[in-house]
């Protein structure tokens, strides 16, 4: 048996001093040896963007005196968190990439949005086992405690069977508390989408402008969804892929006229 | 039969004085009514980045005093340019949004860093049929008049049959003159990723930054996919889907002694 303790990359999008990573490193601490590196201000909403345009800056920082392990905040996205991390500053692939937690959810179609779940597709594309954790509070005070106990399992089972070549997990964790949450459930995602409002305002020079809000809306009614396991009171754990081909679809397409 | 115009909705990630967006209206002009809601400035990299915590412009602009068509910039992502179109410039669903012509590949693993392609996702998930075009070509003086033909086959198939729920097209075009083009070939996205180089400076006042540099590597041997045709000289067409549930994996993981 290998006593080595497993080497963890520790990111998030809501920036390296929100309390959701800050229990994420506890929680990690406890299994193995922990480097963080993760954006120096919030990110959320950035999707898988990455810096081509602009210069990165990565420095180590101490944002406890008592942390051992050490911690890097990074100007650039999460996407540009791992791909700095593995690059320039383990200079290996870590064992495990953990992503979040975030504040506020990345079930169903948000996937696509988060940057917590770019992070882990980042690394899941570089061969890394990796997994994001959101919890569905936005609040800055929100109460990680519940979570602890589900991330240890889930993660020790993540580095005990590792993970299928192309895929990561996505886990959501309901508002509730330790005794309210049912347990863990392997979901798909929920075919829901967002409908836009945007609210239209004039600024004080007489230009008119834009804040994006939304409704979120699930008519996804099958038993299998995050939408249904997080409403039921259970966390949900959907596998997340990276290879978009929608392979059903390739016969179809094929047999259209494309070249007429 | 139908003779009503079909509206189109044109976007890109280059920003809308792009000539790759110029091609795409001046072929779109050919095929229905066109509006066009583009970003004021590149956003290249930006993946499915969203804005939620700033303010977002958007206004109409002539940039050709003979365009009899609308046109609007937007300060935000291609994912905000299909929101606000949409909801609050449109305010109906288009019959079709195409994005593009990329100044450079989204083919393969480029398809998640891409804000070409997220704008066409932000389409299909809204409901709207979308195809994102690019041509493997960086230079703002790439020739985009060989892809005209292949646009117009693509854009007529999808106007005529549709896409199914949850797809969209993914289409890259060969840097090759007309002549050179052997036709389209339907693939699947090739299992290829970046291996990243940072290339680190040190700035006047003394402090560390990087730039984030990569190489492309393919080590997907399969026939079938766009990288393959696009080196054999063909324009490829992957369909691409925004349910990233790794179905496959759904029953192994539901296996796993998570609730233990």
């Amino acid at each position: 048996m290998n006593n080595k303790k497993p080497l963890i990359l520790v990111t998030n999008d809501d920036g390296i001093t929100a309390p959701g990573i800050r229990t994420l490193v506890e929680v990690m601490k406890e299994i193995g040896d922990v480097v963080v590196v993760a954006p120096d201000s919030p990110q959320s909403g950035m999707g898988h963007a990455i810096t081509i345009s602009d210069t990165l800056f990565c420095e180590q920082v101490v944002i406890k005196e008592s942390y051992k392990h050490k911690e890097y905040s990074c100007s650039g996205t999460p996407a540009d968190c791992v791909k700095i991390a593995t690059q320039e500053i383990l200079h290996r692939k870590p064992d495990l990439c953990v992503s979040g937690i975030n504040h506020g959810s990345n079930s169903s179609i948000n996937v696509i949005y988060s940057g917590t779940m770019s992070a882990a597709v980042e690394a899941g594309i570089e061969g890394i086992p990796a997994i994001g954790f959101s919890l569905l509070d936005y609040s800055l005070n929100a109460d990680f405690e519940p979570t602890r106990k589900y991330i240890k399992s889930i993660t020790r089972n993540v580095l005990k069977n590792g993970l299928p070549k192309g895929v990561v997990l996505n886990v959501n964790f309901p508002k509730l508390s330790a005794e309210e949450i049912k347990g863990i459930k392997v979901c798909r995602q929920a075919n829901a989408h967002w409908e836009e409002e945007f609210d239209k305002r004039t600024n004080p020079q007489g230009r008119e402008y834009y804040w994006l809000t939304g409704t979120f809306v699930n008519k996804d009614e099958g038993n299998d969804t995050d939408e249904k396991a997080l409403e039921e009171g259970y966390v949900s754990v959907v596998p997340v892929q990276f290879d978009l081909t929608a392979h059903q679809f390739i016969k179809d397409l094929s047999s259209w006229p494309l070249n007429d």
